[in-house]
């Protein structure tokens, strides 16, 4: 039975888990969840995700949702396949440290750019400057300790691609559409880094998906 | 060489790291920092962690930070001392659920409360009721979901403690000194697990290192 991926194009979570199936060249079949129409707060969808929200994932019988757990998932159980995406011993402790990163430094801010950025203006609201202003020199400082880890390193978590770079990528490409861009540009390394992972065949593919929409 | 914590008894971070070394039996030494005299933003410390934040933590020649990083590093490399914390195959997956759980639904809101809580009323500021209700309700709705989890599982992961059950404990266990230990008492299952985790010879461990201090 084919694997299932539960969510929308435009859910950065979910392009998370399809990045990863992609580059384990992971046969899935890709179901779009109508949040417009609040589908994602109906019992069958609280069956998959018991938080209401996108994605959620199915392999068998295993239902899982949270985008980084099921990543990781993907990238443990489907270990032969595709691109290997975690190493072990001592080098999967940083990988697992720079996953922790995007997670707890990275995400929370780039999420509140996003909605003043992206969301706000889209629903008609105004953008709260202030709101920016404080996220975007806070970000600025974390995107300092990203330029200085890829200073030493090819990819954040060790010398090959894994989920370290893999779990940032969609946050990152949208806020590629915003004025944070800028905070990247300034970087050169990061800058890099990042057009040499949007530059991944599996990524290309999710693309492909958003824009088929 | 013996592993080093750097943090502070008050941090909930670094509680998680030395609550997951007590399982696994390991001996560390804590090494106290400084906070109030700003030592987690000098050169020394930022050197072990690059965010200046506790803990960091060294195992010979590597140093680590972000505690669920270096949680899940113990729990991995010394897979074969004390408490299992992790285990493999599909229950590893469901485990990785829970851990992304506590770590996106559960804790953001748990902070949010513990600043208003705890941190205000400590430092002479005034708690906002309207953030304490607001978070609340979120919070209780997520509680809802780890209720209806342990209605069918004796632990959040799988059939045995893991660090799914082991992240959350730290946090958790401030909050019960806060009104929110009201959310925690409607809900006997939750209520249930938590006495179970609380009551681990390794987190009597923890709480005693803070008693000392």
């Amino acid at each position: 039975m084919v694997m299932k991926v539960y969510g929308t194009v435009l859910s950065t979570a979910a392009m998370r888990v399809c990045a990863a199936l992609y580059e384990k060249n992971l046969e899935f079949e890709f179901i779009p969840v109508d949040m417009r129409a609040g589908e994602h707060k109906k019992e069958h969808f609280l069956a998959l995700n018991p938080f209401g929200q996108v994605p959620a994932f199915e392999d068998g019988d295993l239902k899982l949702f949270e985008s980084r757990a099921i990543a990781q998932y993907v990238a443990h159980v489907y270990a032969d396949k595709g691109t290997p995406l975690v190493c072990e011993g001592k080098p999967m402790a940083t990988v697992g440290v720079w996953m922790q990163v995007e997670a707890h430094q990275f995400e929370p801010l780039a999420l509140k750019l996003r909605r003043e950025l992206l969301y706000k203006p889209r629903s008609g609201m105004a953008t709260d400057a202030a709101v920016v202003e404080e996220n975007e020199a806070k970000l600025a400082k974390v995107l300092d300790v990203y330029e200085a880890r890829l200073s030493q390193s090819e990819y954040l978590g060790c010398d090959c691609f894994t989920l370290a770079d893999l779990h940032p990528l969609p946050t990152m490409t949208t806020l590629m559409g915003t004025p944070v861009k800028k905070l990247f540009d300034a970087r050169p390394k990061l800058s890099a880094w990042l057009a040499n992972i949007s530059a991944r065949p599996a990524w290309a593919k999710v693309l492909a998906m958003r824009n088929q929409q």
